[in-house]
């Protein structure tokens, strides 16, 4: 095909994060919408480590259908009404501002192609639904050049995966459950940008993968319709919990931030062993991370550390920068060659170190033993910023993927 | 010493029973009266397998200092404060019949010498503490001659250890909380008598030990001080649960028995780990075995099997004699020799077997690897009998230990 012959192709391309929530989101009181049974409040990952790259792009000489392809995997957009509620919001906004004014080109009517790829692997365990339905979100918003803000886009985000909507904002971000039946009122906001408090760092334990096994969304579902306390945690115990973190973060209280992170992923575990069947996502080896970081704040006599477990094994250890001798140094430590990934940015206080920040004999010996054999990979990373908009584009100007 | 030159030796012996909670207790709410949170709900279990035996007798002629010995070994009477509420509430007793009845022996008066043995291992990790008050308080009981009903006793029993006033009756026994604040009215009552439901069997796993982390009187302690989903439980759950369980064992309702057990043997573990710290009792044997009762129930198309934990990670698998081979039989099958226990009076059922209930395809394959390397010991039993007065004293005529 001769360039010349072709329709422009218009293109846009930008980064967006993954998020860790310390505050869960657990619980869905509109499974369509998304809406939560309870506000969430999650820590926006550095991009230096974690990211996804989307770039979208429209032609009116695109095949007639939409295309997606994640990774190098062209993905079925068509079965996926996540993926199409997504789309079809952003559409009708890109409509409204072309129908108010007829210079702009109707990419509304375009087809898409959209080419995203993350930069760590599936096998890290970390929820790359979010940080893929944040950009492609923000990737199409900034092609079909919306004037929405991002707290407007996250009603959007939402609809594709909950926690999606955090991710289209850096530092700590809040998702308030809100009010409305029809969700609009269920948006993610900045409790506080990155630069609030950029001294927070993150370090992930890779758990050895057993599979999942009951995804997220089916386990919300059971937990909702089953577990005699949940309805505690979400009316009671949450609400409170949020006032308390943001006021944390505020203050930047870490002793305060790392207590409510900790009781509320526990909380939030608890509710799933009592679902029925019960749910299980935390294993032996999660369990050694637990008592690790308790003994790390006894053995140092302040709350230096704080875990939280998602819907798997993996542990997110939040920490201050200053104490990462303390934090990381021990871990790297008791890991030694065992486990992959003491690199990249934020591993600079660490590569000097040689002896842990907390003698080892301050930490059972059985939880040495479970960490050191149960986890595989490390990820050193720390409080980052929101989506950026980049010019590596995944699309050709001749609307061709770009598979690495 | 001539055995004429003595003063009489009185003496009276009993068994007594260990019990397994299918509604748990957990939570003390006045720790010195052992006074529970809520009501809790036991199966009694054959002292064919398991059973304390406790002789107590009293004489004149004894140093006049109570003591008591333990598979062998001196206890501290002097410092366990349990212990001494529950010989100090029976001498009271005791007392009061004396006054009555100028004739009797002064046996109040006199010290009294205590030995017990259990006929299982501590390492079998089964509160023995329940079985021992229990035998502690009826022996006592039966050396004064007391009058009082085991209801009456439980009130004792209870002050020396919470479960143990489930252990004073047979088959299915209720323990209610009570409104009083002296725990008048916190007494064990009999719901069914294992004669209205023989066949339950139970089927206890016995998980290679780990040294349990939190004793369990501390463990109360802290979840009712820190968890926020313990009193819905408590003041929620458990009372409804209580009815519903009552009205399965009066119908001999297996599958109604089943969920309520398993059910509330989760929301007791998810508030521990609701606690803070977070209390873990059950590690990823424990969760192989919940895993493996599903998939049997499953398999089946029916509930045949239950699982319950208490304060530690070995499970204890309800089921009903027709079902022996579906649950029994398939657990043998997976553990094979691996596993010791499989013996006893409630093993004929078995003893022939060579392929398991449920074909093993059926269940997940790392459940099957857990377990077979996780279980060292198992014991197979059924619900029972309460204290029996027994010939077989521990005592001698003349006063002395008899350490088998």
């Amino acid at each position: 095909m001769a360039s010349a012959a072709q329709s422009p192709v218009y293109r846009a391309t930008t980064t967006a994060p993954v998020n860790i929530a310390v505050i869960k989101y657990w619980g869905k009181r509109d499974t369509t919408l998304n809406l939560p049974t309870n506000s969430s409040l999650s820590v926006t990952l550095s991009q230096k480590s974690l990211r996804t790259l989307t770039t979208a792009s429209a032609s009116a000489d695109y095949p007639a259908e939409d295309t997606l392809t994640l990774n190098g995997k062209p993905q079925d957009i068509q079965s996926s009404k996540r993926t199409l509620a997504c789309l079809s919001s952003l559409r009708s906004l890109r409509k409204a501002l072309e129908d108010a004014d007829a210079s702009l080109p109707k990419l509304s009517a375009f087809p898409l192609r959209i080419v995203s790829e993350n930069n760590f692997p599936t096998a890290a365990g970390l929820a790359s639904s979010a940080a893929g339905f944040a950009a492609l979100v923000r990737a199409v918003a900034n092609l079909y050049q919306l004037p929405q803000s991002p707290r407007e886009l996250s009603r959007i985000a939402r609809q594709g995966s909950g926690s999606a909507c955090r991710s289209l904002m850096g530092g700590y971000v809040a998702w308030r459950t809100g009010e409305q039946v029809d969700g609009s009122d269920s948006l993610a906001e900045e409790v506080a940008p990155a630069s609030h408090w950029p001294e927070m760092r993150a370090l992930v334990l890779v758990v050895s993968a057993e599979k999942k096994d009951v995804p997220s969304t089916e386990g919300m579902q059971t937990t909702v319709a089953t577990s005699d306390l949940f309805a505690t945690r979400a009316q009671t115990v949450v609400p409170e919990r949020m006032d308390a973190i943001e006021a944390a973060i505020r203050d930047r209280d870490f002793p305060k931030f790392a207590e409510i992170t900790m009781r509320d992923s526990n909380t939030f575990h608890a509710t799933c062993l009592d679902s029925w069947p019960p749910i299980f996502y935390m294993n032996d080896v999660s369990r050694a991370a637990v008592r690790l970081v308790h003994d790390i704040n006894r053995a140092v006599g302040r709350t230096v550390a704080a875990y939280t477990f998602d819907a798997g094994p993996n542990a997110v250890i939040y920490y201050e920068e200053k104490d990462s001798e303390l934090v990381a140094g021990t871990v790297k430590a008791i890991l030694g060659s065992s486990a992959s990934g003491w690199e990249g940015p934020f591993y600079e206080p660490l590569a000097q170190l040689n002896t842990p920040g907390v003698a080892l004999d301050k930490i059972d010996t059985r939880v040495l033993d479970v960490l050191k054999s149960g986890v595989s990979r490390v990820i050193l990373t720390g409080v980052g910023e929101g989506p950026v908009t980049v010019e590596d584009h995944l699309v050709t100007e001749k609307g061709e993927a770009i598979i690495n």
